[in-house]
């Protein structure tokens, strides 16, 4: 079968790739994607290939005449998430699967680092030279926390947000879930859709893991920060684009929200100017929360996986389509 | 009985103490002590005590003929632990406890938080602001990691340490501990003095927890840091006493280790020209991982179950002589 990677690969990643599909063939554009986020150029050798892997071309997919399976580089298939396309993939029987196990332990470690940071004040912390007993010390001291009995929401409950309720256990928080369609074998209380507002009022910390959809963009605006719990903590590891951010800056230039933490912003990153930069207590990192060393490795591994089950005809690992 | 408390205590901690000592009468210096680490001054009203709530003056202690119970307000107990002092205590038969349960959960979480924001390379991130694809991108994921198969030796393994090993559980680390009295029933394997070098040589991540005595002062000296796996990561959040600061800074400097954590140093704060504030990857918070912002509640809680034990003739909790 002939394989097309969009992406770049590390040495020691391609040389496992090379191995795990030996007697098959690699092919690789002429440009590759700049990550395994990014939307890849059209190229002439998509249209031979059996099976893509990375983020391919919507309409090199629809041009295809061979292709057999799509396994997406990322989390996230906002790019195939739409009726027609799934219509496309269901009528020419291409199964789509991604990338959601590799990435959902990193993100979940991620937003666990930015709860943590936040209940013990580090960026305040480490910038504050204070002896015993000054003012400054005491207050750091009285503005942290051990969590411990307090709320947690999480909004796309999912793997990442299974895999954060499992971190958090120990330090005996209080969590529920929201997901827009749920399975029943969730691991915390679900809330309903009607019940959000409420469940909003009484929650410390916000985790929105959303996907992006017609049903999530701007999810979050001016009337749904109005609902969070005065002082409580917004988090944003899902997509930019489910939050309207000058809502989100409103909200914590009148301290409404005590804090929010973001990895993904829209666009990212936030031109100089946004009024983000300007909160003190907003924190962004750059869409890293998937990241880890041993990144291409963990996806690599998760391909062949699913290139063996492919090949033995079982059921592919995190199919969405 | 007349019980001395030589810290400030805010409304309701204070009058959750009152409540609990109902019937019995609380004493308060002219001028409360800083904090409830640090050394009060002689007061008259100490010799007419019965019991010592907070960080009583040792000469006081010793002139006092009422003394039955002295009950320490931190986790930490270096101002008594003597022998001339413990021999003091064995011989008049008072009983001395410490509050180590009440800064052990905090503690623990501090250093936890340090752990998490290293793995996601927090410091570096919150200021970053790149575009996906770019190479201060790809450098920030490539440089974070989930924990997930690395190696962290905790020492000075105690309550904190056991806290520490639960909440590191789910991230799939392999721990080891070591303390100079292993009871046998530590949570995770214990390593022997004389097997420290190797432990220390094959460890990711090294937690001082050290307490301050004669066996521990500059314990981490510049041979043992030399005895680090280079890459490492040392977290302190014992006493500052038991490092080299040159040494460390040393260390860092060289890169030999990765980065340094610091809830404690000597003195506190450090002078503004010690080397270690020009260590970029040197981060350090001014002695605040015991706190928490119900701390004086958790702390008045813990000393009203010790007095219904010692009234009711029970053994202490967190008895230290």
């Amino acid at each position: 079968m002939r394989i097309f990677v969009d992406f770049g690969l590390p040495p020691e990643a391609l040389e496992l790739l090379r191995q795990g599909t030996a007697g098959h063939e690699l092919l690789f554009p002429r440009t590759p994607a700049a990550s395994v986020l990014a939307k890849s150029d059209p190229d002439p050798q998509f249209a031979t290939a059996d099976i893509a892997f990375g983020q391919p071309d919507l309409a090199a997919i629809e041009a295809s005449t061979r292709l057999k399976w799509i396994h997406v580089s990322s989390s996230g298939i906002t790019r195939y998430d739409n009726s027609r396309f799934r219509a496309l993939m269901a009528q020419r029987q291409i199964p789509v699967s991604n990338s959601a196990s590799v990435f959902a332990e990193a993100c979940a470690v991620h937003v666990f680092s930015f709860m943590l940071a936040q209940a013990r004040n580090l960026p305040q912390a480490l910038k504050t030279r204070a002896a015993g007993g000054t003012p400054a010390w005491s207050g750091l001291r009285a503005a942290s926390s051990t969590l411990r009995g307090e709320t947690v929401l999480i909004l796309g409950y999912g793997a990442i947000g299974q895999r954060l309720a499992e971190l958090l256990r120990p330090l005996g928080v209080t969590i529920t879930g929201f997901r827009r369609q749920p399975r029943g074998d969730e691991a915390v209380p679900m809330v309903a859709e009607s019940d959000l507002p409420a469940a909003l009022q009484r929650t410390q910390h916000v985790v929105n893991i959303l996907p992006e959809s017609d049903h999530t963009r701007r999810f979050f605006n001016a009337a749904r920060f109005a609902q969070l719990k005065p002082g409580s903590v917004f988090y944003n590891i899902g997509r930019g684009v489910t939050v309207d951010q000058t809502a989100l800056a409103i909200a914590l230039r009148s301290k409404h929200l005590r804090a929010a933490w973001l990895d993904v912003t829209d666009p990212e990153p936030l031109p100089d100017d946004h009024p983000l930069w300007l909160e003190p207590n907003c924190f962004i990192t750059p869409h890293i929360a998937g990241g880890q060393g041993a990144e291409y490795e963990v996806l690599v591994r998760h391909f062949l996986d699913n290139f063996k089950r492919l090949v033995q005809g079982q059921p592919l690992a995190d199919r969405v389509m």
